[in-house]
């Protein structure tokens, strides 16, 4: 038996507390699992004073978690505090410095600073482990970084957010518009404090820059992720879709292309009896696609207690066995820059608008994407609606790149039939 | 840069081919997220002269596996040869005592032999890997072992046969039957060469065995696994069952009970709208389920040699990256004998059979099963078929266990109304 791992917890939010319990409640499985015992020596959050649920009178205390990542009794720091900088980052430098290892669920860290923080820890000959950062208790980053390190990766999409998925598939399933689903997760405290960090996409892009990292050895480059979030997600655009098949879903894809790197999260219409189109509520789901290993698909809760907690667990006990490895699967100054490119693979569009209600409106906007080039799969022409004089009108498009669609769309205007502005979301076929 | 890792490979097939074609691909790679070279000293197949479509020049020969398996400049025996005894097991143990970490996707040797193998590598300290012994290219060892570590297991499931699977799926789409699909799968070569190993469920049953050890840390135990094969399995059950809303599915199950361990393996049906009823050919899906982590599904190829080279290249970069795990996730001496416990927990089932146009034979056929405890939760009772005098019927019962199931079916020729030998498959809701 070796010497036990003495961790510091720093945060003890949901996920917090949820590591306490399940290190106190799997002692004995944690240890037969490890050979050797996992204690708790301190622990660190904002408030002393709060009833979390948890006994934690046996565990010193720290107001500073850079107090407590630095402590002797301390040999993993586990980060589960939140926040691109401040005091997560100031206390996992810290950690790194003072030798010791990290376990952290911060996605925001790390896409913002991850290179840094891996070349700081590789250098220090300490491991940093973040698998509770990326699609909540699916082991995705083990499977990527090592279960399929065999594979040249092709291909890495996926639904990364479950806010956005519970948002998106409520408002089909109760017909309720974004504003009214959005106020309703509010209240159930399924969003982050500030929620743009969901809706807007950010959160996902985060865990999406992640992925790109171990999937293509780049530098982390979260802002070259093309990003668009769910606000502009409409009710009729879900029921269009998915009058025409299809389920409105916040997809991430990160792809190599001859051209570099190509990163987007945004809403994109999946089929919908396709595995991405039948995820429902919080799931996760992510697809890997490697030239040996042909497509693995992982599904599984995104966040929770339980889910994330198991993550950090797992990261833990990697830890006690002794697994080394580089945090992003290959040493972080081999990591290459990401070589930006943006929409270049083409794909189906979904187009809706509103057309006025005049002879040959619908000729004469074929007409306008024709001479872009854009080729019409399908076109459909609805009853008219609420506004008077105007008809819905739905286009499936061939596949095409962004940047014919978007010359196209700047022509519809001067079709002079066109009376509502263009909604265009990306179909992805998987 | 550490020292090469330097492999002897055994068995040529598709697989081995596989790998060695891998590791010449994808060099560079390999080197970049390992810190070392990966080199082939020595191959081994029963045959030198036949045209495998690679060159192996490069590489010493050998006749013997054993010889293979401990030579000198071997740090890493990958067995690739198959077979539950003989060449494989021999080599195998050769290369354990001359100190050789070994990597194999042999599912067999290790059900029947994986204690003693295991208690074997970890006295000499060197790592057991097979992950291609389990679900083809889905890295579901590393999960299960490793990224799920902090959980307690408490059930895990899956489809984990593709010719099996390909067969039942196969048998539905194109409305063959059992023999004709049969003949069709084994002259594409899709059966193993004893067809037996694929159709009675043994291979499948091998692969449970692995995952019941890991998940409940018991010593592997294929004989107390309730194992039933698919060839009885009709295409009037296929389509009895896809009427009420099911697909039939070769499934394992192992699972934790308070009575002991329950493992098995036999055609169940499962709702054809669920992640494993929708599964088609030869793709696998394991379920794992535990205490934090809720529920896990993962999804990818069950065999060719892209998928399983994959993962046998991931247990490679393992060792090649240092990791060193107990074969079983805790070490083999403190694996506990698998308590037997079969069909404890009960289940609904579905039940067909012929009943002889006489009036009130459904009637008595529902007071047998009445008397025997079984409830009916739906029945159906089909226009007469080919046989005269004789009418197909349908029955779901409500959740009963297979033992008062057992006593029913033993009550029903005393009815004096049934005409054929009723058909009893359980159903799993997942």
């Amino acid at each position: 038996m070796s010497e036990p791992l003495r961790l510091g917890i720093a945060g003890l939010g949901t996920v917090g507390v949820g590591v306490v319990r399940i290190l106190r409640r799997q002692a004995a499985l944690l240890e037969a699992r490890t050979g050797r015992t996992l204690t708790i020596s301190a622990v660190s959050a904002r408030s002393r004073d709060k009833d979390r649920g948890v006994t934690l009178s046996g565990y010193a205390w720290e107001d500073d978690p850079v107090a407590l990542a630095t402590r002797d009794d301390v040999d993993v720091f586990v980060e589960l505090m939140g926040g691109e900088d401040g005091p997560a980052r100031e206390a996992t430098l810290a950690a790194l410095r003072a030798g010791k290892h990290v376990v952290t669920a911060n996605k925001a860290m790390l896409a913002m600073h991850g290179q840094d923080i891996a070349e700081l820890a590789e250098a220090q000959g300490v491991s940093l482990r973040f698998e509770a950062a990326v699609a909540g208790g699916i082991p995705v980053i083990k499977a990527l970084t090592e279960g399929l390190a065999g594979n040249e990766i092709t291909r890495v999409m996926g639904v990364m957010n479950g806010s956005c998925n519970y948002i998106l598939t409520r408002m089909e399933s109760a017909g309720l518009t974004y504003e009214e689903v959005f106020a309703e997760a509010d209240g159930l405290g399924y969003l982050e404090a500030d929620p743009q960090l969901d809706v807007g996409g950010i959160d996902a892009a985060h865990k999406l820059a992640l992925l790109s990292s171990i999937a293509f050895g780049t530098k982390p480059d979260f802002a070259g992720i093309e990003l668009e979030g769910i606000e502009r997600v409409s009710i009729e655009d879900i029921r269009a879709a998915a009058d025409m098949g299809f389920r409105i879903k916040l997809l991430g894809v990160t792809q190599k292309t001859g051209r570099g790197l190509e990163q987007r999260m945004m809403p994109c219409l999946v089929p919908a009896t396709s595995p991405l189109g039948q995820l429902e509520g919080g799931t996760n789901m992510v697809v890997i696609e490697g030239d040996a290993v042909e497509q693995v698909v992982l599904r599984g809760p995104g966040a929770g207690e339980g889910p994330t907690a198991s993550a950090v667990l797992g990261d833990i006990c990697d830890i006690a066995r002794g697994l080394r490895l580089p945090v992003f699967g290959q040493p972080a100054n081999t990591l290459e820059p990401a070589q930006r490119a943006q929409s270049v693979r083409p794909a189906p569009y979904y187009l809706r608008m509103g057309l006025q209600d005049k002879p040959g409106a619908l000729a004469k906007v074929a007409a306008a994407l024709g001479e872009a080039g854009i080729s019409i799969d399908r076109m459909r022409q609805y009853e008219h609606s609420a506004a008077p004089d105007t008809a819905p009108v739905l286009i499936v498009t061939h596949a095409c790149t962004r940047g014919d669609l978007d010359l196209a769309l700047a022509a519809l205007p001067g079709t002079g039939v066109v009376a509502t502005d263009p909604v265009a979301l990306r179909i992805e076929t998987l």
